[in-house]
């Protein structure tokens, strides 16, 4: 068996008895019934994926993956491919918009380079993570972006990534994502996952303009073509057209449902990834919270395919887990509410009429 | 002159150069441009309110005001009246969603007693300030809720308690309330303010029926009917429809922006205070925060009535100001990530093609 073989046999149901309890409890505290509107609903969704109506929450880790895209080459970014070791040095040095929000929030920041072009491994940067499959992917233009164990490797260095999280405590974890070119990876993920047409689903990414969108769109078109007949198998839809760090968030989200933990999915890319982990393990997305719904083209189609709903809609496109980072904040004050908020037979007050 | 006028008469502009100058901080950070989205906005906000382009915001504190409502005897609330001295020791006793959530923000709870049918004074709760106004409003469907006098000094009472705040040390203030019935308060004053029938505007508050749901659309009918011609003028408004904690709301939008500290608005009661504090001082609306769309009859309308965006869309209606709290642990989000992110010449990373 591989590994991913072994962590899809250990997923349990989810807790259906653990959700109820928790809604009875909810329904006993002093605030009117309901009244907490959806964070009700992630309370009971954590008592059921944790398997405990105590739905404890202790630490968060925000896990955060970065590779290259053989994709960039066609001029579908608006920045330069120099970009992801740059700013895999600056979230490792604490300057990025994610490593000042998981100082801000106390949150366990794991970086981990699952294949940006260029190794930085005589760097010196020692928050880095190397779990490199690969020096980038390569163009999906003109073959597949990995080989099937390149997929296979990636999602089992999320795996790796996230058992070695929760090992270190965490009970609820983030996933994000930093990669020039990955908004036309996770785009052609989605296409080919929803069966809608890349005009709908591909967005400006970092800020593309008019003419770079349309490139963008021809680009995903034009692979959809060439690897059409890959896309009902999750592991050779990511060789197909995914990324290194897209199949790592992917494989966190199959490893942290075994683990009974929760996961965060970040923006449009991280939607990606959780779109092809429920592909792998259908109903898998179930398990997981959505932190927003971003301004980037197809999200909210994304959200839609997988019946989920977003906790923010902020116009938030920034990646690198910063949506997800807010949204374990909010999560973890519904479940302050949930476990310190007094009853109404312990408050005397009285209840409804 | 009152406290109120000499209060208006301290409202600077706001800072349109602060603002700009933090447009320009925010597309010096390495992440891509306008990428925070509505985030942003809510910094240069900061700033232009502030009146500093540094935006900083040092210490929170929550303001909620507790009242009670004489049209609560038309059975308009799903709760009995007793419940208002209830959760006013529920609030301070650190039982109520507020007081958990400022427990865990780190937020300095302020709870004001501004008119409660039953004196709790010798009750000791010492965490409770007293700024009573009257022994709760009167059934605004026999004549006003209040006279012009306890409406002029509900809002002084607002001003007061966020001068002590700022005294003490804050700068950003959260507005929250509880009162039996004072969703129908603020439903009628929304609907005198925006001038929309009471059906689009009235909603189940802590939970009516469909029949309770109608019986309080009449009501209100009923009331705009009686006080029309009052509408234009905020204090008179007040006084022929509000209630002594959502006057003291409304004190605090005019107080906070005397002193340069934006204020987070709470759900559909705060929001109506809000609404009140902009009539009164047209466009004040512009220095506060709206932390949520509530699941509220006309939350919404309100909102657009005031060009504002909310934070959040949750459906939560607990009122509190427990919105507000979560609204202002994302603005303090927001500000971190400014205050602290690299700049692209500082982390060295390339600018956009």
């Amino acid at each position: 068996m591989t590994v991913l073989s072994e962590t899809i046999a250990a997923i349990e149901p989810l807790d259906q008895a653990a959700s109820r309890a928790a809604a009875r409890r909810l329904d006993s505290l002093t605030k009117p019934l309901g009244s907490l509107g959806y964070l009700e609903e992630v309370v009971r969704r954590c008592a059921a994926i944790r398997r405990d109506p105590g739905a404890r929450i202790e630490r968060a880790a925000m896990l955060v993956f970065v590779a290259d895209h053989g994709v960039a080459e066609e001029g579908v970014s608006a920045y330069p491919k120099e970009v992801t070791p740059q700013m895999l040095r600056n979230i490792a040095n604490g300057g990025a918009a994610i490593s000042v929000l998981c100082r801000h929030y106390g949150y366990d920041l794991r970086v981990v380079d699952t294949g940006v072009a260029i190794d930085t491994r005589a760097q010196a940067l020692p928050a880095v993570r190397y779990r490199r499959v690969g020096s980038g992917t390569r163009n999906f233009l003109r073959g597949t972006a990995m080989d099937s164990d390149q997929a296979q490797a990636a999602i089992e260095a999320g795996i790796q990534t996230v058992n070695e999280a929760i090992g270190d405590g965490a009970t609820i974890v983030g996933i994000g994502e930093m990669g020039i070119a990955n908004s036309t990876s996770a785009a052609a993920l989605l296409c080919a996952i929803i069966g809608a047409d890349a005009a709908l689903i591909a967005g400006r990414g970092t800020g593309l303009d008019e003419a770079g969108l349309l490139r963008k769109v021809e680009v995903i078109r034009a692979a959809l073509e060439r690897h059409r007949g890959c896309f009902d198998d999750g592991i050779q839809l990511l060789a197909a057209l995914g990324g290194f760090e897209i199949a790592a968030m992917a494989g966190v989200c199959v490893g942290a449902a075994a683990r009974r933990v929760p996961v965060v999915v970040d923006g449009f890319i991280a939607t990606a990834a959780a779109a092809v982990a429920d592909r792998i393990v259908p109903g898998l997305a179930q398990r997981m919270f959505f932190s927003h719904c971003s301004a980037e083209g197809g999200h909210r189609l994304a959200l839609e395919h997988l019946r989920v709903r977003p906790l923010l809609d902020l116009d938030l496109r920034l990646g690198e887990g910063t949506g997800a980072a807010i949204a374990i904040s909010i999560i973890r004050a519904a479940l302050a509410m949930y476990h310190q908020m007094a009853t109404f037979a312990a408050a005397g007050v009285a209840e409804k009429l």
